[in-house]
């Protein structure tokens, strides 16, 4: 079980190893054989010269079709011109299974082909290169949380609350007890978990039934969510602009080659830095009018607009104060200014959009059962989440980032459907 | 935003400083007010003497309900025999909220009413014990993952597939496409995966739509799951009882305050350590026989079996081998023979019964086929599943964990429903 792997060779550097994985590309060149071998932790060139390998095997390394899996032995060596630095001068191939006309070859395909095939797809450089990125980026959102003593609660998925609106629920037949639905949300959950563990994140899959097609949607996607007793508006700035930074720096830091291969610009993410810009809707909409567009005041920002105030700034914005109007029941109102509620965007640079969404929770019982009512919310339902404002109620504050919009900034992917192992979207529900 | 908290005490000592949390206890005693004071990431005493507070403070020291809000000013002073092992000599109490009739006291409660007040529960004392010791497993099993350069790759919910049975599945309507079904296990992605980066981890919610109503089964709950690359039953075996001894070892060592207000007796805890016993199925029958019970050869081991074959060693036992009948399609058989499939079951002590389940994967695309007709399976929603073993097929293996019945087992819970926030089972979907 001491198998070795792409990523370490360094540690085997003038050693004879054998390496199993699947082809990736081959050439040939006269008495000479390339096989790039990858083993999902990288590349490596093999080469076989004719004479140091049987006829046997120095023909099946250019006979080979892709993604036949191979075992290859041979010796390591430095080599800075090729791909990852090091090379095998190879003197045995095995072939554990010759595959024949692998589906998704070099020239350009469909993209409903490609996610026809993703279960394949999955292989190719630059998706390899997206799910290590998402892997990092989870585990800096969690190193994030942990650090700094925050208790990870796993809220419930099936769920007998609808957070964001009934209109976009996905619901399921619950034995005897009626329907239950897929959470759009942990949030309610995590503010009882900080009114027991002080400090605590949700991170799981939620889900929204959107007709949307657009390419900011998808169905099903995870979403971490942060909740923090006596915490008001201004720390949830403070703690979303520390989170952003860490984020996005780490994965600049520990990541560079994976973003290289997704040919990711990184110049405006390198900006990703605390202080960010926080400005009111009142001043986002100033701007919006200043740049010529009708916008009326009360209304959400949309897609375009969002675009259009984030293109004024070099870094993620933060929007805060928005109409209450726009924003869910349950966020505090401004002492200030009824009219607006103490919410919190904060808008990715390059047009990616909102990628995190937050507020002041509202504390006070009467002005919850009042919202409660004025949204037509169940108030049985709430019961529970009542409760928490009258035993023992504090300030608290939260927010949650959007994981596939996240990944898909930072990869600068066209579409969050490359964002995520397998995408779920209204018109596609498999592989 | 330079909140303190009472696990950060130690670097206080002689300080005046101020704290936020809740009234979790109080007493008195003549000239003296105590009260303790919770903030989630401890408990800390804090000391009213007569005379050092305005009378009103005094006197609200003494009224305050349970789990009112509070605000505490006062001096750090180390104190051996407190809880935790500071004392604040207190000089200001600012109530936020002061809590009247709090649910739950401190004397017995029936656990259907805990149940429906979940959300205030969670604030127990062992309730937070366990939220924090779950905690800490679900960052062991990731750091394990992580530090062997495993790629965390999240499996979609939604999926049209059913892995584990078809009578056990919630579904939900999917816009036009039809029925989507919520995922079982995330095992058959994880294969996708694993041929796409080597060594790959699942690790989400999944359900089972049990009718169940034992102590052992939720309808929702979180599984683990590793897929290897190139790994046969062996290194599957090496990788579970690695894994395992990281798990519980880590807990032992970082969560030992928690595990001793859970009362939990770490004897045979301490105990999981590699090597641990491999039995082969057979054996497990034996032992069964030579303790009297009437087994055929040929059924599942159940819940009474499992215990009694993990009660004749002192750690988690792996039996292995199992009669391919009872186990699912995608199970390599033993090459030695037919009827057995490379299956691999890891049971816990102390009657915690089956925490990890797992095999090596059929790898060959006849074998499969034939398993998919054997067991009634609709091949076309395996077309994708059956590409895995078309193009660049190699033998590969995982297991997945249970993390509720790995908590239950390391916190010495009799049920599973208090290893995870808000528990699902088939009588309950609140709150």
């Amino acid at each position: 079980m001491q198998q070795i792997h792409i990523s370490n060779l360094k540690d085997y550097v003038g050693q004879e190893i054998t390496l199993q994985g699947w082809l990736f590309n081959k050439r040939s060149s006269g008495k000479v054989r390339f096989v790039i071998l990858r083993d999902g932790t990288g590349y490596l060139q093999c080469v076989f010269f004719k004479g140091n390998v049987s006829e046997e095997i120095f023909d099946s390394a250019d006979k080979l079709g892709q993604e036949s899996s191979i075992e290859i032995t041979g010796k390591v060596k430095e080599e800075p011109r090729a791909i990852g630095g090091f090379e095998l001068d190879s003197t045995d191939l095995k072939i554990i299974q010759a595959s024949q006309e692998y589906p998704i070859t070099p020239k350009d395909h469909g993209i409903e082909f490609l996610l026809d095939n993703r279960h394949l797809w999955l292989r190719s450089k630059k998706q390899v290169a997206i799910m290590q990125v998402r892997h990092r980026i989870i585990k800096a959102i969690r190193d994030y949380f942990d650090e700094r003593d925050y208790t990870l609660m796993d809220p419930p998925i099936l769920t007998p609350n609808a957070v964001e609106g009934t209109s976009t629920l996905f619901e399921t037949p619950y034995f005897d007890l009626g329907t239950a639905y897929l959470t759009q949300s942990g949030q309610l959950y995590a503010e009882a978990g900080a009114m027991a563990l002080g400090k605590v994140y949700t991170f799981g899959p939620t889900f929204r039934a959107e007709k949307s097609k657009t390419r900011r949607h998808l169905t099903e996607f995870w979403m971490v969510e942060p909740e923090v007793a006596f915490a008001d508006l201004d720390d949830n700035m403070d703690i979303a602009e520390e989170f952003l930074e860490y984020i996005v720096q780490t994965v600049l830091e520990e990541k560079d080659e994976e973003l290289k291969i997704l040919e990711r610009d990184t110049s405006m993410l390198q900006n990703v830095k605390r202080p960010m810009p926080r400005i009111t809707y009142d001043e986002a909409v100033e701007l919006l009018h200043k740049n010529g567009v009708e916008f009326e005041w009360g209304k959400d920002l949309g897609g375009t607009d969002e675009t259009l105030v984030s293109n004024q700034f070099d870094k993620p914005v933060m929007v805060h104060r928005y109409p209450a109007e726009v924003k869910a029941f349950y966020m505090k109102r401004d002492p200030e200014n009824n009219n607006l509620a103490l919410a919190l965007d904060v808008l990715a640079p390059e047009g990616y959009g909102e990628i995190i969404g937050g507020s002041q929770r509202e504390d006070n019982l009467d002005e919850l059962l009042d919202r409660i009512k004025e949204h037509n919310l169940p108030q049985d339902t709430f019961e529970w989440y009542l409760d928490l404002r009258r035993y023992g109620t504090v300030p608290h504050s939260g927010f949650g980032l959007g994981l596939e919009r996240t990944v898909s900034w930072i990869c600068g992917l066209d579409h969050l459907r490359e964002a995520i192992p397998f995408p779920r979207m209204i018109y596609r529900n498999t592989p």
